[in-house]
């Protein structure tokens, strides 16, 4: 066990979100030592409940879950809620009992914080929703950048259309602000965007597959996948899923998976490209000074080998 | 003559403008009806000066230069000039004698109204530099988008990296409400943005060879262009000059020397992203209404045959 790599999953489950926390729960690469939840494909009390129940679905009530903040960086109580492509539950609508569990008292940013101190460089936060949590851990904690050993980030679309609008991916939409705050915190930082994640695709024979499996996770979410297939055709016309998350989870363990590029990445808050991701190459030296200028640089998945993700996704969910 | 192309070039010039104007002028394929001017590479009034200088070089003082606006759409006296690409007079720091010639009475706006209305559906418009003449030929006449036949805009970068700053290219950064109004007036539009100007490139050899030429036009030029080479060598590295303008010139009579792709482009006037352009690909159906819901289409384009059009170029500037 002194071999995994620890990491704490910030969460807004979200059938992808299932997904992914089942493949690290099935990986041997990783110890999961908590889930921190935070708005997006529900709110955040829904995706504490769905985390605490995700958990109890995979037995492993021992992970603890810490509830992040209910509102955005700048204290927007209106946030975007994309149950639309999850269910009204976020998980299929399925209604699925109350889960036994209780978040732990501490905040998610408190838990990010308090984790990346005790572990310093050890931690891998992967992060699957709005970066909120994130940003104010960043906030609460000035050496949280230094601290944290990695944020995975399923965020952005990087030279491609956005899925909230042409110009902006869901997760980084849902707060820019946070999202431009932890681009630029320079902590060691990957971003997986849409622009790679569409590329990895379940299609309708693949959960067929998944059906036939004994493996109860798999059972479990064939369950609460039909959702995400409806919404699927009916937005993209296919038939077939993204996995965002899954892919994402894999990229903080096995990131040979995909390649990356290096540079400033920086997220625009305003008028109507708000929540647009812009990444700066390094090709051109400016006359001026940029807004990119002088700021950390984040990784950022460019490809991926999306045959053997999509794999190791399925074989992982298939198994226990 | 009566087969040719009518064609107004709104123009900066600047070095690679003057390449433009040249092609243009040696192609028999269209008939340059008139230049009107536009800060961008210089301001305005050197525009004016140098488009007049430029054809009375190349001997054709029977086009009309229509002088264009000194400001912004938004009426911004202060505007961004590239001199430190194209050198302080915008013609290789050269100075030239002031031209004979005078502008015509007409604003660049009034001219570009008077001859869409003269032959409606008749007129390309190549815009060379910040898009504001365009933007008040819009504002002065509501007819003038269906008069116009064509308006081919260099200006953009799609999907890339802008010239400016991370996010955005020049010509649109010059005026971003001005190009956001012309992308979505719903006139015939083809948008060539940097992401496609930057794979044509002529090379030090092939100035070499320009220079071994007996085309007046063609030494006129190699007087010119040290200086183009000299910040294309310090800003991107590289031992050669990108066409832009030249490039563009052509797309405006051999389209079929480009591949397109067809959607609604808009441009970000506020924030680290002003004057970026984000064009929509239709793909897929968004939840919500957005900015780009239900605005004219436009042509932009996504491929070049860069070797073609760097030999029409060439061989075009080598004549006479």
């Amino acid at each position: 066990m002194g071999e995994r790599k620890k990491i704490i999953i910030d969460t807004d489950p979200g059938i992808d979100d299932a997904m992914a926390i089942f493949v690290a729960l099935n990986s041997p690469e990783v110890d999961v030592i908590g889930l921190t939840t935070i708005f997006g494909n529900v709110y955040t009390t829904l995706a504490t409940r769905n985390a605490l129940h995700l958990l109890e679905v995979a037995g492993r009530t021992d992970i603890p879950v810490a509830e992040g903040t209910h509102q955005t960086f700048l204290n927007e109580k209106k946030v975007r809620i994309a149950d639309f492509v999850h269910g009204k539950d976020g998980l299929g609508n399925q209604n699925f009992p109350p889960p036994k569990g209780k978040p732990i008292e501490k905040s998610g940013p408190e838990f990010l914080v308090e984790q990346a101190k005790l572990y310093p460089g050890e931690i891998t936060v992967v992060a699957l929703g709005p970066l909120t949590n994130i940003a104010l851990a960043v906030q609460l904690d000035p050496e949280f950048s230094k601290n944290v050993g990695q944020i995975v980030i399923l965020g952005g679309a990087f030279a491609v259309n956005g899925n909230v609008n042409p110009a902006s991916e869901a997760n980084i939409f849902g707060d820019p602000e946070a999202a431009d705050i932890v681009f630029t915190c320079g902590a060691d930082i990957i971003a997986v965007g849409i622009n790679v994640t569409h590329q990895v695709i379940m299609s309708a024979d693949d959960k067929d597959k998944l059906a036939s499996s004994n493996g109860k996770l798999a059972q479990y979410l064939c369950k609460i996948l039909d959702v995400y297939y409806a919404y699927h055709l009916e937005a993209y016309e296919i038939k077939g899923v993204y996995l965002h998350d899954p892919a994402t989870i894999l990229a903080a363990f096995l990131p040979s998976l995909f390649t990356y590029t290096e540079g400033v990445a920086r997220v625009q808050t305003s008028g109507i490209t708000r929540g647009l991701t812009i990444l700066y190459n390094n090709l051109k030296k400016f006359e001026e000074m940029t807004e990119w200028s002088n700021k950390p640089s984040i990784k950022v998945a460019v490809t991926v080998d999306a045959p053997a993700v999509l794999k190791l996704i399925m074989d992982r969910l298939m198994e226990s």
